[in-house]
Protein backbone atom coordinates (compact mmCIF):
# COMPACT_ATOMS: atom_id res chain seq x y z
CA UNK A 1 0.00 0.00 0.00
CA UNK A 2 0.96 3.53 -0.60
CA UNK A 3 2.17 5.61 1.79
CA UNK A 4 0.29 8.53 3.05
CA UNK A 5 1.39 11.93 1.83
CA UNK A 6 2.94 13.59 4.57
CA UNK A 7 0.73 16.83 3.82
CA UNK A 8 -2.41 14.44 4.48
CA UNK A 9 -1.20 13.29 7.98
CA UNK A 10 -0.62 17.03 8.57
CA UNK A 11 -4.17 18.26 7.60
CA UNK A 12 -5.34 15.08 9.74
CA UNK A 13 -3.69 16.30 12.63
CA UNK A 14 -4.99 19.76 12.25
CA UNK A 15 -8.61 18.61 11.78
CA UNK A 16 -8.40 16.49 14.84
CA UNK A 17 -6.82 19.54 17.10
CA UNK A 18 -9.70 21.99 15.50
CA UNK A 19 -12.33 19.57 16.86
CA UNK A 20 -10.18 18.97 20.20
CA UNK A 21 -9.77 22.72 20.80
CA UNK A 22 -13.32 23.51 20.34
CA UNK A 23 -14.64 21.33 23.21
CA UNK A 24 -11.55 20.71 25.43
CA UNK A 25 -9.79 24.12 24.60
CA UNK A 26 -6.25 24.87 22.48
CA UNK A 27 -4.81 24.42 25.63
CA UNK A 28 -5.14 21.13 25.49
CA UNK A 29 -4.24 20.63 21.79
CA UNK A 30 -0.35 19.04 22.85
CA UNK A 31 1.90 16.67 20.80
CA UNK A 32 0.77 13.86 23.22
CA UNK A 33 -2.39 14.63 23.53
CA UNK A 34 -2.84 14.50 19.71
CA UNK A 35 -0.91 11.38 19.24
CA UNK A 36 -3.02 9.72 21.87
CA UNK A 37 -5.91 10.76 20.06
CA UNK A 38 -4.50 9.38 16.39
CA UNK A 39 -2.81 6.43 18.03
CA UNK A 40 0.05 7.78 16.46
CA UNK A 41 3.67 7.69 17.87
CA UNK A 42 4.95 11.29 19.43
CA UNK A 43 7.61 11.66 17.36
CA UNK A 44 5.07 11.03 14.48
CA UNK A 45 3.59 14.24 15.10
CA UNK A 46 6.93 16.17 16.05
CA UNK A 47 7.74 15.58 12.44
CA UNK A 48 5.24 17.80 11.86
CA UNK A 49 4.74 20.16 14.62
CA UNK A 50 8.23 20.93 16.35
CA UNK A 51 6.70 22.08 19.69
CA UNK A 52 2.81 22.40 21.58
CA UNK A 53 3.19 26.25 19.95
CA UNK A 54 3.88 25.63 16.84
CA UNK A 55 1.01 23.12 16.84
CA UNK A 56 -1.32 25.55 18.12
CA UNK A 57 -0.32 28.49 15.99
CA UNK A 58 -1.13 25.57 12.62
CA UNK A 59 -4.26 25.27 14.33
CA UNK A 60 -5.63 28.56 14.70
CA UNK A 61 -4.09 28.86 10.88
CA UNK A 62 -6.44 26.15 10.06
CA UNK A 63 -8.89 27.33 11.65
CA UNK A 64 -9.13 30.46 9.75
CA UNK A 65 -8.33 28.94 6.00
CA UNK A 66 -11.92 26.66 6.62
CA UNK A 67 -13.25 29.71 8.03
CA UNK A 68 -12.29 31.40 4.74
CA UNK A 69 -13.45 28.59 2.22
CA UNK A 70 -16.48 28.17 4.13
CA UNK A 71 -17.97 31.68 5.03
CA UNK A 72 -15.93 34.12 3.00
CA UNK A 73 -15.89 31.63 -0.42
CA UNK A 74 -19.97 31.43 -0.15
CA UNK A 75 -20.45 35.06 -0.09
CA UNK A 76 -22.07 36.03 -3.62
CA UNK A 77 -23.58 39.39 -3.21
CA UNK A 78 -23.08 42.87 -4.99
CA UNK A 79 -20.71 45.60 -2.53
CA UNK A 80 -22.54 47.23 -0.36
CA UNK A 81 -25.56 46.56 1.75
CA UNK A 82 -26.25 43.58 -0.10
CA UNK A 83 -22.39 42.04 0.41
CA UNK A 84 -22.89 42.83 4.71
CA UNK A 85 -26.15 41.14 4.25
CA UNK A 86 -25.10 38.14 2.99
CA UNK A 87 -21.38 38.17 5.28
CA UNK A 88 -23.62 38.00 8.03
CA UNK A 89 -26.23 35.35 6.92
CA UNK A 90 -22.80 32.84 5.91
CA UNK A 91 -21.59 33.37 9.03
CA UNK A 92 -24.47 32.66 11.14
CA UNK A 93 -25.10 29.10 8.58
CA UNK A 94 -21.53 28.08 9.51
CA UNK A 95 -21.56 28.36 12.69
CA UNK A 96 -25.29 26.87 12.72
CA UNK A 97 -24.02 24.25 10.62
CA UNK A 98 -21.93 22.74 13.58
CA UNK A 99 -17.99 22.47 11.77
CA UNK A 100 -16.76 21.89 15.30
CA UNK A 101 -18.32 19.31 18.23
CA UNK A 102 -17.77 22.47 20.72
CA UNK A 103 -19.20 25.45 18.20
CA UNK A 104 -17.23 28.61 17.02
CA UNK A 105 -13.87 27.93 16.75
CA UNK A 106 -12.29 31.29 17.28
CA UNK A 107 -14.60 31.88 20.12
CA UNK A 108 -13.79 29.18 22.30
CA UNK A 109 -10.28 30.01 21.93
CA UNK A 110 -10.60 33.53 22.19
CA UNK A 111 -11.94 33.76 25.72
CA UNK A 112 -8.94 30.71 26.61
CA UNK A 113 -6.42 32.69 25.26
CA UNK A 114 -7.12 36.57 25.97
CA UNK A 115 -5.46 36.66 29.25
CA UNK A 116 -2.17 34.76 27.89
CA UNK A 117 0.04 36.70 26.01
CA UNK A 118 1.92 35.12 23.53
CA UNK A 119 2.22 34.62 19.78
CA UNK A 120 -1.24 32.30 20.25
CA UNK A 121 -3.33 35.10 21.28
CA UNK A 122 -1.51 37.84 19.09
CA UNK A 123 -2.78 35.25 15.99
CA UNK A 124 -5.98 34.72 17.50
CA UNK A 125 -6.78 38.75 18.11
CA UNK A 126 -5.29 39.45 14.79
CA UNK A 127 -7.37 36.97 12.86
CA UNK A 128 -10.77 37.76 14.79
CA UNK A 129 -9.86 41.93 14.09
CA UNK A 130 -9.17 41.17 10.29
CA UNK A 131 -12.95 39.36 10.06
CA UNK A 132 -14.59 42.49 12.25
CA UNK A 133 -12.54 44.67 10.26
CA UNK A 134 -14.26 43.14 7.35
CA UNK A 135 -17.60 43.84 8.12
CA UNK A 136 -16.68 47.11 9.09
CA UNK A 137 -15.10 48.03 5.77
CA UNK A 138 -17.82 46.72 4.08
CA UNK A 139 -20.26 48.92 6.04
CA UNK A 140 -18.43 51.94 5.22
CA UNK A 141 -18.34 50.92 1.27
CA UNK A 142 -22.22 50.79 1.73
CA UNK A 143 -22.47 54.56 3.04
CA UNK A 144 -20.33 55.49 0.33
CA UNK A 145 -22.69 53.34 -2.29
CA UNK A 146 -25.02 55.80 -0.69
CA UNK A 147 -26.78 52.67 0.82
CA UNK A 148 -26.48 53.40 4.23
CA UNK A 149 -27.54 56.91 5.86
CA UNK A 150 -24.50 59.56 6.56
CA UNK A 151 -26.04 59.39 10.29
CA UNK A 152 -24.98 55.91 10.68
CA UNK A 153 -21.06 55.14 11.91
CA UNK A 154 -19.83 51.99 10.27
CA UNK A 155 -17.54 50.94 13.21
CA UNK A 156 -20.50 51.01 15.97
CA UNK A 157 -22.45 48.72 13.63
CA UNK A 158 -19.87 46.83 12.87
CA UNK A 159 -19.67 46.14 16.55
CA UNK A 160 -23.31 45.51 16.79
CA UNK A 161 -23.53 42.93 13.92
CA UNK A 162 -20.43 40.96 15.21
CA UNK A 163 -21.72 40.69 18.40
CA UNK A 164 -25.21 39.17 17.36
CA UNK A 165 -23.41 36.33 15.88
CA UNK A 166 -21.12 35.64 18.81
CA UNK A 167 -24.25 35.84 21.07
CA UNK A 168 -25.91 33.29 18.93
CA UNK A 169 -22.95 31.31 19.14
CA UNK A 170 -23.14 31.30 23.18
CA UNK A 171 -26.64 31.20 23.51
CA UNK A 172 -27.23 27.76 21.65
CA UNK A 173 -23.75 26.13 22.92
CA UNK A 174 -24.44 27.10 26.10
CA UNK A 175 -28.13 27.66 26.81
CA UNK A 176 -29.30 25.32 23.92
CA UNK A 177 -31.81 27.96 22.70
CA UNK A 178 -33.30 26.48 19.56
CA UNK A 179 -33.98 29.89 18.33
CA UNK A 180 -30.26 31.26 19.00
CA UNK A 181 -29.23 31.42 15.29
CA UNK A 182 -33.12 32.81 14.02
CA UNK A 183 -32.72 35.49 16.88
CA UNK A 184 -29.31 36.56 15.25
CA UNK A 185 -30.78 36.19 12.07
CA UNK A 186 -33.62 38.47 12.70
CA UNK A 187 -31.12 41.32 14.66
CA UNK A 188 -28.88 41.41 11.65
CA UNK A 189 -31.32 42.37 9.22
CA UNK A 190 -33.03 44.49 11.60
CA UNK A 191 -30.22 46.22 12.12
CA UNK A 192 -28.78 46.51 8.56
CA UNK A 193 -32.68 47.97 7.92
CA UNK A 194 -31.85 50.39 10.54
CA UNK A 195 -28.38 51.74 8.90
CA UNK A 196 -29.72 52.09 5.64
CA UNK A 197 -32.83 54.56 7.23
CA UNK A 198 -30.61 56.35 8.93
CA UNK A 199 -29.94 59.56 7.76
CA UNK B 1 -2.41 35.42 67.61
CA UNK B 2 -6.17 34.55 66.68
CA UNK B 3 -6.60 31.70 64.04
CA UNK B 4 -8.49 32.86 60.98
CA UNK B 5 -11.94 32.12 60.88
CA UNK B 6 -12.92 28.97 58.87
CA UNK B 7 -15.20 31.21 56.79
CA UNK B 8 -12.37 33.90 55.81
CA UNK B 9 -10.13 30.67 54.70
CA UNK B 10 -13.06 29.76 52.83
CA UNK B 11 -13.35 33.33 51.03
CA UNK B 12 -9.96 34.11 50.85
CA UNK B 13 -9.86 30.13 48.27
CA UNK B 14 -12.52 31.42 46.25
CA UNK B 15 -11.83 34.81 45.37
CA UNK B 16 -8.16 33.08 44.18
CA UNK B 17 -10.06 30.67 42.35
CA UNK B 18 -12.67 33.14 40.57
CA UNK B 19 -8.80 35.79 39.06
CA UNK B 20 -7.35 32.21 38.52
CA UNK B 21 -10.56 30.50 36.77
CA UNK B 22 -10.73 34.31 34.55
CA UNK B 23 -7.51 34.18 33.46
CA UNK B 24 -6.53 30.31 33.17
CA UNK B 25 -10.01 29.09 32.83
CA UNK B 26 -11.86 26.89 35.34
CA UNK B 27 -10.46 23.97 34.65
CA UNK B 28 -7.51 25.20 35.92
CA UNK B 29 -8.95 25.69 39.35
CA UNK B 30 -7.97 22.26 41.65
CA UNK B 31 -7.10 21.36 45.04
CA UNK B 32 -3.65 21.62 44.48
CA UNK B 33 -3.19 24.46 42.50
CA UNK B 34 -5.33 26.56 45.08
CA UNK B 35 -2.94 25.18 47.91
CA UNK B 36 0.17 26.22 45.55
CA UNK B 37 -1.00 29.34 44.72
CA UNK B 38 -1.91 30.69 48.78
CA UNK B 39 0.87 28.73 49.86
CA UNK B 40 -1.15 26.00 51.89
CA UNK B 41 -1.33 22.22 52.03
CA UNK B 42 -3.50 20.14 50.13
CA UNK B 43 -5.54 19.01 52.81
CA UNK B 44 -6.01 22.77 53.98
CA UNK B 45 -7.86 23.68 51.18
CA UNK B 46 -9.78 19.65 51.01
CA UNK B 47 -11.00 20.85 54.46
CA UNK B 48 -13.39 23.66 52.99
CA UNK B 49 -13.98 21.31 49.82
CA UNK B 50 -14.40 18.26 48.83
CA UNK B 51 -13.04 17.60 45.18
CA UNK B 52 -12.44 19.62 42.26
CA UNK B 53 -15.62 19.48 41.37
CA UNK B 54 -17.16 21.02 44.68
CA UNK B 55 -14.51 23.70 44.72
CA UNK B 56 -15.26 24.32 40.89
CA UNK B 57 -19.16 24.42 41.53
CA UNK B 58 -18.71 26.80 44.72
CA UNK B 59 -16.38 29.16 42.70
CA UNK B 60 -19.36 29.93 39.96
CA UNK B 61 -21.33 30.38 43.31
CA UNK B 62 -19.16 33.01 44.50
CA UNK B 63 -19.04 34.44 41.24
CA UNK B 64 -23.03 34.98 40.94
CA UNK B 65 -22.69 36.45 44.47
CA UNK B 66 -20.20 39.30 43.52
CA UNK B 67 -22.20 39.83 40.37
CA UNK B 68 -25.48 39.99 42.33
CA UNK B 69 -23.69 42.28 44.77
CA UNK B 70 -22.31 44.72 42.41
CA UNK B 71 -24.58 44.52 39.05
CA UNK B 72 -28.31 43.92 41.14
CA UNK B 73 -27.14 46.13 44.04
CA UNK B 74 -25.80 49.03 42.65
CA UNK B 75 -29.62 49.50 40.20
CA UNK B 76 -31.58 52.03 41.83
CA UNK B 77 -34.16 53.31 38.88
CA UNK B 78 -38.22 52.55 38.38
CA UNK B 79 -39.33 49.57 37.17
CA UNK B 80 -39.58 49.54 33.11
CA UNK B 81 -37.63 51.02 30.39
CA UNK B 82 -34.97 53.23 33.29
CA UNK B 83 -34.61 49.88 35.19
CA UNK B 84 -33.64 48.11 31.83
CA UNK B 85 -31.53 50.69 30.92
CA UNK B 86 -29.90 50.98 34.52
CA UNK B 87 -29.53 46.85 34.56
CA UNK B 88 -27.71 47.63 31.05
CA UNK B 89 -25.39 50.52 32.58
CA UNK B 90 -24.71 48.57 35.76
CA UNK B 91 -23.40 45.36 34.05
CA UNK B 92 -20.77 47.41 31.61
CA UNK B 93 -19.95 49.63 34.48
CA UNK B 94 -19.04 45.93 36.14
CA UNK B 95 -16.78 44.46 33.63
CA UNK B 96 -15.62 47.64 32.80
CA UNK B 97 -13.86 48.24 36.16
CA UNK B 98 -12.05 44.53 35.93
CA UNK B 99 -12.98 43.04 38.80
CA UNK B 100 -11.00 39.95 37.70
CA UNK B 101 -7.75 39.80 36.04
CA UNK B 102 -9.21 38.05 32.36
CA UNK B 103 -12.37 39.91 32.59
CA UNK B 104 -15.99 38.51 32.72
CA UNK B 105 -16.15 35.28 34.69
CA UNK B 106 -19.15 33.86 33.58
CA UNK B 107 -18.36 35.06 29.12
CA UNK B 108 -14.39 32.52 30.19
CA UNK B 109 -16.19 30.17 32.10
CA UNK B 110 -19.27 29.57 29.52
CA UNK B 111 -17.10 29.45 26.18
CA UNK B 112 -15.06 26.76 28.39
CA UNK B 113 -17.57 24.45 30.02
CA UNK B 114 -20.18 24.90 27.27
CA UNK B 115 -18.70 21.59 25.64
CA UNK B 116 -18.55 19.73 29.19
CA UNK B 117 -21.70 18.13 30.21
CA UNK B 118 -21.89 18.18 34.28
CA UNK B 119 -22.72 20.02 36.98
CA UNK B 120 -20.78 22.84 36.57
CA UNK B 121 -21.89 23.64 32.95
CA UNK B 122 -25.41 23.07 34.22
CA UNK B 123 -25.07 25.99 37.14
CA UNK B 124 -23.33 28.55 34.75
CA UNK B 125 -26.02 27.74 32.14
CA UNK B 126 -28.83 28.17 34.94
CA UNK B 127 -26.99 31.40 36.48
CA UNK B 128 -26.30 32.86 32.97
CA UNK B 129 -29.61 32.29 31.80
CA UNK B 130 -31.47 33.68 34.84
CA UNK B 131 -29.64 37.14 33.93
CA UNK B 132 -30.94 36.72 30.46
CA UNK B 133 -34.32 36.31 31.47
CA UNK B 134 -34.32 38.92 34.28
CA UNK B 135 -33.15 41.73 31.20
CA UNK B 136 -36.10 39.83 28.98
CA UNK B 137 -38.70 40.33 32.30
CA UNK B 138 -37.95 43.90 32.56
CA UNK B 139 -38.54 44.61 28.86
CA UNK B 140 -41.59 42.72 28.90
CA UNK B 141 -42.83 44.66 32.27
CA UNK B 142 -41.60 47.73 30.05
CA UNK B 143 -44.21 46.93 27.32
CA UNK B 144 -46.81 46.07 29.64
CA UNK B 145 -46.17 49.64 30.92
CA UNK B 146 -46.61 51.24 27.42
CA UNK B 147 -42.65 52.39 27.62
CA UNK B 148 -41.75 49.86 24.79
CA UNK B 149 -43.81 49.14 21.58
CA UNK B 150 -46.15 46.21 21.29
CA UNK B 151 -44.48 45.63 18.06
CA UNK B 152 -41.16 44.91 19.68
CA UNK B 153 -40.49 41.04 20.67
CA UNK B 154 -39.04 41.38 24.34
CA UNK B 155 -36.99 38.39 24.25
CA UNK B 156 -35.39 39.25 20.95
CA UNK B 157 -34.71 43.03 22.39
CA UNK B 158 -32.78 41.13 25.93
CA UNK B 159 -30.91 38.82 23.34
CA UNK B 160 -29.61 42.56 21.37
CA UNK B 161 -28.62 43.92 24.91
CA UNK B 162 -26.97 41.07 26.51
CA UNK B 163 -25.34 40.50 23.01
CA UNK B 164 -23.68 44.19 23.09
CA UNK B 165 -22.14 43.63 26.93
CA UNK B 166 -20.64 40.35 25.91
CA UNK B 167 -19.34 42.06 22.81
CA UNK B 168 -17.96 44.89 24.60
CA UNK B 169 -16.12 41.77 27.29
CA UNK B 170 -14.50 40.27 24.13
CA UNK B 171 -13.07 42.94 22.16
CA UNK B 172 -11.50 44.76 25.49
CA UNK B 173 -9.67 41.48 26.12
CA UNK B 174 -9.26 39.76 23.10
CA UNK B 175 -8.47 42.83 21.08
CA UNK B 176 -7.92 45.88 23.77
CA UNK B 177 -9.96 48.16 21.73
CA UNK B 178 -10.17 50.79 24.61
CA UNK B 179 -13.74 52.13 22.73
CA UNK B 180 -15.12 48.85 23.25
CA UNK B 181 -17.66 49.69 26.58
CA UNK B 182 -18.51 52.67 24.92
CA UNK B 183 -19.82 51.24 21.85
CA UNK B 184 -21.23 48.80 23.94
CA UNK B 185 -23.17 52.09 26.02
CA UNK B 186 -24.11 53.63 22.90
CA UNK B 187 -25.62 50.42 21.57
CA UNK B 188 -27.74 49.70 24.64
CA UNK B 189 -29.24 53.57 24.66
CA UNK B 190 -30.04 52.75 21.02
CA UNK B 191 -31.43 49.74 21.23
CA UNK B 192 -33.87 50.39 23.82
CA UNK B 193 -34.76 53.72 22.81
CA UNK B 194 -35.61 51.84 19.66
CA UNK B 195 -37.79 49.73 21.32
CA UNK B 196 -39.52 52.47 23.26
CA UNK B 197 -40.49 54.36 19.54
CA UNK B 198 -41.47 50.69 17.72
CA UNK B 199 -45.52 51.15 16.99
Amino acid sequence: MPRKRSSDTRQLILNRAMDLASVEGLEGVSIAGIADALDMSKSGVIGHFKSKEDLQLATVGAARRLFESEVLGSIDAEPGIARLQAMGESWIRYVEGGHFAGGCFFWAASAEFDGRPGAVRDLLAELTGSWLDAIQNEARLAQRLGEIGRGEDPEQLAFELHAYVQEANWSFQLLRRQDAFLRARRAVSDRIERAADRS
